[in-house]
């Protein structure tokens, strides 16, 4: 029978919403108080989901391999950082939603060439407080 | 890359489920305590959630109209109300599937008239209690 | 309209991953630490969604019938017990997707005999900690 596995992740980062593209006006206009100049920093929450057939050993994916992978990929790259200073955004602004569609294909990227599981990267939803969470599915 | 936006809000409001429809027998017989004469309340959560293309801004949707909208025509609507005395249940009783698919109708109508965002309305889901929540989703 | 109600209910079991198919090294490099000899155990929290029309007294779905449905497949069945030592587990081991799994047929296959709701069992989620969740949805 197939399954899905959600597991939760954290980690904190800075952003500025801040295009280089538009004048400070226009930023203000579309960012509003995420466009204050010092930045300000979310506690996320990341939870990333993977389907498949629950194999012999009862598992869809070892949870280990799983850890594995988001840590290094994920957590060991964003945790305290400013994401604008990251080349993950040097053409994007790192809005929430830029920021999880950039997690999806770093994921994704990362099972299919280590192929540690059989399961398919079903989701990645991004918490950036209690009251907004955003999510990129695959297609 | 399409993405979904969820933001929570809250409300409280009281309801008693009962209908006019029925003999007082029958109105205990199919909603319990529910149809306690003196009504009850909850702290309601609303989460709803839009899908579409994130914009070049990086957004699916601009958090300040979306929250115009929903206090507009949800949390100024219902909060601290009596549910059974308000126009939209006059004819129907005032459960939580039925308060959810009221809510559903009136942030799509509004979106669909003010067009403020290219997104699309696909979930709707209301918290009733801890242990309770309800969904209608765009078909 | 067509609506989703989810309800929550808790129970704590216990288990050990280990399986007599294997030997005790193998069964330690798949379950890591779940496969201590003395076994542990989990506050388990129970997500049950099921689906369907509104129906003209406002209910997907009347909660004692699912209460009663699940309290006695489910609750009853499995709190406070050894997972390992169950039937259910005679030929599986007890790892949360397959516990996932037992309890999706168990419910579906009492709704489907008692008819207590026109409503569809759709989902089953059980959040085996704050971090990890697993889902079984009807295909």
């Amino acid at each position: 029978m197939k399954a899905h596995l959600t597991r939760r992740y954290r980690f904190s980062a800075s952003h500025r919403l801040h295009s280089e593209q538009m004048s400070d006006e226009e930023n203000r206009s579309i960012y509003g108080k995420c466009n204050n100049p010092h930045g300000h920093g979310h506690n996320y929450v990341l939870a990333v989901t993977v389907s498949g057939q629950v194999d012999e050993n009862g598992m869809v994916c070892n949870l280990v391999d799983l850890d594995d992978c988001v840590h290094r990929e994920i957590v060991t790259r964003f945790d305290l950082e400013n994401l604008n200073t990251r080349p993950e955004f040097a053409d994007a602004v790192p809005t929430t939603e830029n920021l999880c569609t950039v997690i999806f294909d770093l994921l994704n990227q990362d099972i299919l060439k280590r192929k540690f599981t059989q399961a398919h990267l079903e989701k990645v939803r991004l918490e950036e407080t209690m009251m907004n969470s955003f999510e990129v599915t695959s297609s």
